[in-house]
């Protein structure tokens, strides 16, 4: 059995003074140890996100808190704008046409973000637009988009709503919601928070707090409204994923003990030396465009006549090395490096290793060490500082 | 500090060898290491739910899937009746009323269940409601309606569909699912099963996924039918609570093994020494009538002047023992004494033991092993066998 290495875009690896906060005993969930855990968590997540609003923790996956973040602020028949770059932006909008609001989306191509020119005037054309969602970080195409530009020309209309999926960026990757005015923020425990999965946050601002107050989508487990009267007191409406708040308080320690910006650092040198090893490759090609490259998921083609999945089998079978496959429209057709959440530079040289090694064994020859000399080039200048 | 014993009606004590299934490694959970996970927690599932329906399990607390059960089978304006004995049937009633469903209530008095003739009469005068919704148990007021003589009632009409709420009585309350035609039955994982909270479970009958067809609230994140499907790729449609359900197969093969009949007998004992160690004291009463005294959680009424939250916290302080409170309007009323899941008659002398010092220090002589008298010779009759 080798090792193992989770390097997908979530669920992410645990460290092991987190894990082992998940097999504490268990406490009443209304009682003052719990209250102080779940206080904690809360404040130390606003830091995370930047914000002074408030920050609701729900039992869920990333995909209830983007449920949240519709259900709770919007109206039936509501006009909203979605970005979509990939299967994540696309659930936005499923879950807003599940939910009957007037849904028009900006489409991109895959390996691209959302274009300031594009929103702007997709902006101009639909002024009663009330919501406008966004995905920081779309895994699916490895994708970030660049908030500092495009939240700004969402709030030219300060009333307009401006609502973003950071599930697998915060944390890894910049947001500054209250300096960009992000109303609604939503992420999920099992991305960059380090922590296993069954949690997912959302920040509100006041003026969604607004727009709640006139919604009339019909909500009940998701109702935040409900989760900030609750947590006055220390506690959920409902009976939370106990364990996986006393693990995410840990986790988010680690983060801040850290420092944030030493975070952001760290994905960005995972994520720039995964690229440098896949073009010296040579045979393995970038699918995203390097102006919106992800520093949490690189996305990448394979060689022609190489299957991405049993590529992929190969090297989890031989190294314990588990990557990503391809989602949506890019089944088949590409594997994807996660680099995010508690991995570190050796994570990834095992990785570029294992590919190299996978890929001399399918007869693509003189690979070896290539793309790893490069990522060591970028390790070695991060770990001088 | 005294040691941890968790007495409430959930989140109950978790046994060590599944908290440490908790702890494991985090895994890809579109791997085949989940997806076989998955699929064992699926089978030991149907045969702690005495079904051969489908059964789901949804990354939320009990009441995201009691929300489930509704989303999935009805259409806005659908005339159902719901029972209510405390905060838990109404609850149910809350989510029909969010989602906008035709709401009936037989509104029962605190510590009663349901009696078959108003069931009857209410469906007799209501002969257009599609769906019925009871309270296996529960657990604000202790008590456990009659299912056995219930469901057939329902089910004079074969097409009218009946939801129950077995979250705090499934797997230690007999409920024979399909013997009893329940279309769908929604439990949780912290309560009798043993395992951290995080996981609601819900079965689905041919007849709940023919209403399933023509329903029309909206749903995404707990949308049924999506996790059929993903289920029979050993999946869910979107990421679980991974170490949750490692856990919850590790805590349902312990159950197994142990025999679901087993479990039966031991809360029926636990049951029944609560009741009459209360009756035995004199001073404290039960609020539930005994014919619908629940085997899960026993609620009290404590000797006059005596307030029920200050006596939990003298309990709670000096022996470690976890009562719960009153809910809604029993709050301030009433404490719970609650025996489900990992709970052992050794736990139980604890916590009558805690009682009778506690109300003797209060003023309240004579009682110093009265209750725990009874108590042991039940408990003595257990263990002859």
């Amino acid at each position: 059995m080798p090792k193992n290495y989770l390097l997908i875009p979530g669920p992410t690896p645990v460290p092991q003074d987190v894990l082992l906060e998940m097999a504490r005993e268990m406490v009443n969930h209304r009682g003052s140890e719990f209250a102080n855990v779940l206080k904690t968590s809360t404040e130390l997540l606003k830091k995370v996100f930047k914000t002074q609003n408030d920050v609701l923790i729900l039992t869920a996956s990333g995909t209830g808190g983007m449920e949240a973040a519709v259900v709770n602020f919007f109206s039936q028949g509501d006009p909203v704008l979605v970005g979509v770059c990939g299967v994540f932006g696309e659930r936005f909008a499923k879950i807003c046409k599940a939910y009957g609001l007037n849904v028009k989306t900006i489409d991109c191509e895959p390996g691209k973000g959302v274009e300031p020119e594009i929103l702007e005037k997709a902006l101009k054309e639909n002024p009663d637009v009330k919501g406008v969602f966004l995905t920081h970080n779309e895994t699916s195409t490895g994708v970030t988009n660049d908030l500092k530009t495009l939240a700004p020309i969402v709030k030219q209309n300060p009333e307009r709503l401006l609502v973003v999926d950071a599930v697998s960026s915060l944390g890894a990757i910049d947001l500054p919601t209250d300096d960009l005015k992000v109303d609604v923020v939503v992420t999920a425990s099992q991305k960059a928070l380090e922590t296993p999965p069954g949690l997912a946050m959302v920040s509100v601002s006041e003026l969604a707090w607004k727009y709640n107050e006139k919604a009339n989508l019909p909500r009940f487990y998701f109702d935040l409204k409900q989760a900030k009267k609750f947590l006055e007191e220390g506690a959920t409406p409902f009976t939370p994923a106990v364990s996986v708040v006393f693990a995410l308080r840990k986790a988010l320690e680690n983060i801040l003990n850290r420092g944030l910006e030493q975070n952001f650092k760290r994905h960005q040198v995972l994520g720039r030396a995964v690229r440098e090893a896949v073009k010296a490759l040579g045979v393995t090609k970038l699918l995203a465009d390097e102006r919106w490259a992800s520093d949490t998921v690189t996305p990448i083609i394979p060689p022609e006549n190489v299957n991405p999945d049993e590529l992929r089998k190969y090297i989890r079978t031989k190294f314990g090395v588990v990557l990503a496959g391809g989602q949506g429209v890019l089944k088949g057709k590409i594997f994807r490096v996660g680099h995010v959440g508690y991995v570190e530079p050796t994570d990834i040289l095992v990785a570029i290793s294992a590919i190299e090694i996978a890929l001399e064994n399918m007869g693509y020859k003189g690979l070896k060490g290539k793309g790893t000399q490069v990522a060591e080039e970028i390790f070695a200048e991060y770990y001088k500082n």
